[in-house]
């Protein structure tokens, strides 16, 4: 992708006039809708050079589009800005900067801010006053943010000492003044809070925290927040972070409540052998699943019959995967209505719980 | 993909018991259905040990799975075989070797072989006597082909000499001995019949005729016929090649009718902004189309207003793509309802001549 | 890469004139020689149709090429043939047939057969008469490959139940009728007889004992023997064999005998910063390496100073790699010479152990 | 490739201690050296947030490192800063906020302008006065580039409208204002301008002119000047480039002085058969090359006997190629010594013409 001649497509039309037809490329990264809900491909962590980040603000824009991404936040530090005096210390503006390329490619761009305070840091989305909190205390700064009615989640909860339900945190909570946490920053789960998203009831999600330019091989995998929407503009996802309908995606695992990731399952695999048919002396055919999804999903049989086994199966995205199933010598002959379970184990519902499938497959022995 | 212990699995059942489990992925390469039509990916035209090829036949199905594909025949020469002795020449095996696998991983798989006679050769599909055209010349092995009910197709018309309507040739289509020919073989595109399809009534075939084994790489962009059927399965690829319902597809480029290939297009790609909104001082502003097909398209503008232009448009197969459209000084203030025409140039109707397709936009300027 | 029209340059002029200029690429993967010994990257374990293989003999010697191999053995069972009768038995005709493009592309074609008797394998390379173990006994077949003075090693030790050191394979060693054991076979690691190496000594072998074709990438990260030769010629692959000097290669991961090992590294990585200066408020500085061969190597520092730190270093094939080193508050002010030592976490030369390497560092506090 | 991490090392240490240990990978592009001189990867012409870029300074770096150069230029508009005021306009900062990584990492950083007075843009590099040009005419900053002892050379040559010897720039160059020329800007080759290595005695450049980040895919191909200095210091590219010995190097091709060309080739490529021996009914044989270089190379046979040929040959970077060579039915008997040319088609030495090697091979039939 050449950025170059897009961006300056912004500049005075008399220098860059060539830039005029220039193209951007957008894969897709299909993921299914669910129980009527929109589902919205979404990072609500990101930086610039107006605060420790290294790229101007509508590079975030261009990397979302790129990316397959459908709602950002660009969330500069309120009180660190290792670059002044050189840039400004502004950070509304680049939300401001970045809100006609964001327009043009139909990528949502939500205010927002990182309130930052020592080792404490939150994410304030949905800001109307984005300097406010600065010089701010903790809590001070996220009453301000309540004030104006943001959407409130803690950062990387694990950050320098292990991830715990922190005596700082506790009171902040119990006021009301964040609403969710990243069990997922860049490529770090924290899984020891993960048991917060029931317990607490908050809303979980997964985002880069990006500072660098982000590159190709860094998008493999990278940290995402699927968001459920029933309108796909500034207050759908706000309504539906409140009502924490969020799943942590990352590394090819998903991380949310049990309904959502038993949505996304059924919304992106199909088996296409519903019926098995063998021969007497056969002893193995082929499970075939489709997946017209970008998630990838790994199944472990779970209380199969004693003479019915399979490996461990992988569905990468957008694959079909041919998964042998054996039969043992003592497996009954005629046909059976079969119900298989598979364990889904990269789609985590609870701390140590993973999702369960069921299948019913029918198997014909001739 | 470890193919070694798949294969194994159809070995006797002591000797390769941890076999049973294994897994094979499958790329999907979605191409859209067309009028009503289901759209199967095919190759016609493979070889195996059983003449000149290098391969035993269930890599053939194996290869087919993994690379996305719907239907296969694989066609050894009648009248070649540089492995015998070492090999049988019996070329009813290939097919009776591989059709255990094919049906369980549903690719259907379609009898053939390759009549060879000197310098002609013709694929023969749908045979029910595999070895019965050894030793015969050329107009004798077509008509005991057609004796047996065989859709018989032209190989590489242009193979050792440029193609065109030879002599030789001629009188066999004019007793009505083939039906089809290769416009494209391997990564070769005889163009220079690509008039045939429409002149001579002929069905227009793009097959790999591979003998070594494929590699991944060679799988971009490889040649398939696209085949568009009423049922799928093997009645239902006949009707459909005797209806002359193909398109050949290679390197990102596609031939066939115009009916078929608007088709193609219109179930591929859809535009995401029907409605641009421009300020007064804007100059450009963005189209955004999303292909949800394996297919590639590139667009360039055809009999646009002097007013508006763009430049060459690529859309990537899976991909979105945004091109920017600018406006000249003098473009026209308020609401225009414009039809915008882009020539398709990589989708060919015929001889020097490409697809159009219409888009209608609206443009408002503030 | 196509190998289609290379092939068929081996087949009668007449047909296939245009096939004369093809080309054929090959990687290098290169990796250093060691001391005074040139490295043979050799696979040692691969069959043909002529057993249970899928691919034609010469397919061998084309994937060879194709991924950088110096050396490799087609070995073929004696006593399983599941393609008789529509292919030969004979199992000297892969080595014949595949022998004209090995010495045109400059491949050693070293012979060799599979002694498959029930569950026990083993690889006899310079085999003088292919077809000799035939319907013989394990024993028997063992001492008729002694007799003709070939190499002998035994094949996936830990196929079907745990490696361990068998009754049934204790008096052939005894006997010394095996010189060498596969500990790695495919991609499956016999860690469990890595102990056999020294105690039994045994040479150490990776091979890929393949059966399909190899696809691209299966490539990466593919069992490779490295053999330590005084002579590129199939003599000096047997001397070298016959003094044990071997080292497995698989995924990133090498294992030998320490000197071997060293040997390699000390061949492949070169510290670029043997000095680094730091200003008096600095505290970290980084350490860059330069890696010219196709191994990786991991790296963890090992009794460092306690002031001084680094994390585990990933050294890329090819690739140069800046680590950083940190420095604690109480680091010594002015000038240090260091040795730096690092456990290379993935050279194995002895069950549980890693080679140690040391790099002097000079460290000048300004 | 994780920079954030990196990038925070720079930062207070409290805040950000964990990331002392990250770690950056460089693909090292291996060009060989010249006739006595260490060629350098450099790329002169790149942009930073200070001007119209989209990064911070110190993210050309790191993109240096990881994409193998070893010189580079950040060159800042002087006269052009659409992202006053919130950025600083003063173009020494790049320089100076790059220099304490580029130390590290072994980059060697070139102060570097670029003079920018409306469509007229010139490189100056090795200035001591960054801001010395703004706000005066294109002339007279020329001359205080000069009087600081710049080397200056023109950009884009054909920027706007198709590059000729403008009468805006003749004047200049006969004032000795300038000494070299952007051949290759981005990935646009003003091939118009070729002549003017030779009749201006200009050094010839391919610059990226990157604006905004670099992405991996862009690195394939990427602009690079190769240069060819005496000592790998400041002082050695600046002797280097006043004494012209640059090669302009993009997208597989290579533009440069003869000799320069020659010595790439020789480094490079060695031909592993330097004698063929073939059977009486042999007709064809293998030429291997061995590549290694990242430099591509493409051959076309030139003035071979008549009895003999070969189609044209790709050795791609660092890999080997076997070509085919065909003998005709009269090739004569026994054993040449022949001297084979080949036409190198990718290495220009002026305008529509290539370089020409020359290759001894014998040739002995049996």
């Amino acid at each position: 992708m050449r950025l170059r001649t897009l961006i300056r497509a912004a500049l005075p039309v008399l220098l860059f006039v060539s830039a005029a037809s220039a193209q951007l490329q957008r894969k897709q990264l299909p993921v299914p809708n669910v129980a009527g809900y929109r589902t919205l491909k979404c990072d609500f962590h990101m930086h610039t050079v107006f605060s420790d980040g290294m790229v101007w603000p509508v590079v975030r824009v261009l990397e979302a589009w790129r990316g397959g991404l459908d709602a950002i936040s660009i969330t500069d530090h309120d009180d660190y800005h290792p670059h002044d005096p050189h840039v400004s210390t502004d950070i509304s503006e680049p939300y401001r900067l970045a809100q006609a390329r964001a327009e043009e490619l139909g990528i949502l761009l939500i205010p927002g801010i990182e309130i930052t305070k020592g080792e404490w840091h939150f994410n304030a989305l949905f800001v109307t006053d984005f300097n406010s909190t600065k010089r701010l205390e903790l809590a001070a700064a996220l009453r301000e943010a309540r004030r104006q009615g943001a959407f409130v989640f803690w950062n990387h909860p694990g950050w320098k000492r292990p991830e715990q339900w922190f005596p700082e945190i506790a009171p902040l909570h119990a006021e009301g003044l964040f609403q969710g946490f990243e069990l997922v920053n860049g490529r770090t789960v924290y899984a020891g809070g993960f048991a917060w998203m029931a317990e607490k009831n908050l809303a979980v999600f997964a985002n880069t925290d990006i500072h660098a330019p982000m590159t190709e091989s860094e998008e493999d995998g990278r940290a995402i927040t699927l968001v459920f929407v029933r309108n796909v503009d500034s207050a759908g996802v706000r309504e539906a972070l409140a009502a924490r309908r969020t799943v942590a995606w990352m590394g090819g695992e998903l991380w949310g409540q049990e309904a959502l990731l038993r949505g996304l399952w059924e919304g992106a695999v199909r088996l296409d052998t519903p019926a098995l048919a063998l021969t007497q002396k056969q002893r193995s055919a082929a499970l075939r699943f489709r997946n017209s999804s970008a998630l990838a999903f790994r199944l472990r049989p779970a209380g199969w019959p004693s003479w019915l086994s399979a490996r461990e199966i992988e569905i990468k995205p957008m694959q079909a995967a041919a998964a042998t199933v054996s039969l043992a010598a003592d497996a009954p002959a005629g046909e059976q209505s079969l119900t298989l379970d598979f364990e889904v184990l990269n789609c985590h519902t609870a701390p140590g719980k993973n999702l369960v499938v069921r299948l019913p497959v029918r198997l014909k022995r001739l």
